[in-house]
């Protein structure tokens, strides 16, 4: 049987990504993690990454022995393959799924993909991903069911024996910084409220649940996941 | 019913993938073709694939007419992982599967998650791809379990009815010319013979089974399978 202790996470720089991979240090021997930058607008969240990994070694001399090596690995294809229908000779249209063909679908498989062949090269055996049913339900690539059919493809296209591991799938924001909570303590929370980026328009203002512009809809989310949390957290104390 | 009559073949310029595309030409309403640059050392393959297009619509004016846009994708990301156990702090080692760690495996999952994402937005609904299991069986994903997988995982994640056509699945090297001599009769196959490209050293030397080194195993097995053939065809006509 493969020895399931080396993992790699995908590792944005976002709450959920963050969360994850608190949550891998807590349970592997060894974690790398590994970023995609394609060009977003939100460059931010590519910015934030180092510091986030400092302080997580901060927080604990453990986790500081287990995180290895971070990868940031350059996939400009993605814009590539958008602009395709955007450049060329495709009128740009509402697809009988119901979404326009502007939309790029399907950047998880090509991101697990792509972390699956560095994972096999560093002799990592089990990939851990944020993604969530709870929140995006609309995104097919966020799916359990896609995630499960991907891992068996993976593993028969590199004769593998990987993991792929999505400890969010079916939680709500609230119960993700009630894990946070689990798994690194107030200390943590606070570390993922103030250093994580979540808004859709790289804004970097201060509010009581982190930084961001307080009014896109990844914003909103991410406000009422933390209030929930935080009412949570002082019911159970009276 | 998805309309399976728009067809994207992954077209690298070498024998199996040019009979794939004339597959698809004599089956489907339109064809495109995708193309990688992953900084491949025989960058000919590449070079080629302008010119037998060009042919290929002087052979057909039916083809001519249903041969849509070339594109050709750069995939540095290949080159990138395939450093990462050569460049850092891994030792290069012989894994529990017989294959070395400096390996690359699942380029062609990622070939064709990038070719499905570009045949969504390009209102694509077949890909086709030269993968062989008779030659190739050492790669596993070649293997039609994989892409049946694949194919699976690609659907869910992309909420599309793609299906991926492997012609050349059970076909050994001569039943590939037959394939070719029976789409597009002996023009095609001489086509192919003449402008393909298969060796792995890059070489382009006059044989009668094409050009190449005539001595690499790629070379090797072409040859095989176009005297095999070519002695079918002189048994068949005594």
């Amino acid at each position: 049987m493969t020895d399931h202790a080396r993992a790699l996470v995908l590792f944005s720089g976002g709450q959920d990504s963050t969360t994850c991979l608190a949550w891998a240090l807590s349970r592997y021997a060894h974690v790398e993690t590994i970023g995609f930058d394609y060009g977003q607008r939100h460059i931010v969240e590519l910015t934030v990454r180092p510091t986030i990994l400092e302080k997580l070694r901060e927080l604990s001399p453990d986790w500081a022995r287990k995180l290895g090596e971070d990868h940031l690995i350059a996939l400009p294809v993605i814009s590539t393959v958008s602009e395709c229908a955007l450049t060329r000779d495709v009128a740009i249209a509402i697809q009988d799924n119901g979404l326009p063909n502007t939309f790029v679908p399907g950047r998880n498989l090509l991101f697990l993909t792509v972390a699956a062949m560095l994972a096999y090269r560093r002799g990592l055996t089990v990939l851990v991903g944020g993604m969530c049913e709870t929140d995006f339900s609309g995104y097919p690539d966020c799916r359990d069911g896609t995630l499960k059919a991907l891992q068996v493809a993976l593993n028969l296209g590199m004769a593998t024996d990987l993991a792929l591991e999505t400890p969010l799938m079916w939680l709500g924001k609230a119960q993700t910084w009630q894990l946070a909570q689990e798994v690194g303590g107030e200390a943590l929370v606070n570390l993922i409220r103030d250093e994580t980026h979540t808004c859709y328009l790289g804004e970097r203002h201060w509010h009581d649940w982190g930084r961001g512009c307080g009014e896109c809809p990844a914003c909103a989310l991410r406000m009422k996941g933390y209030r929930e949390f935080m009412q949570h957290l002082t019911e159970d104390l009276t």
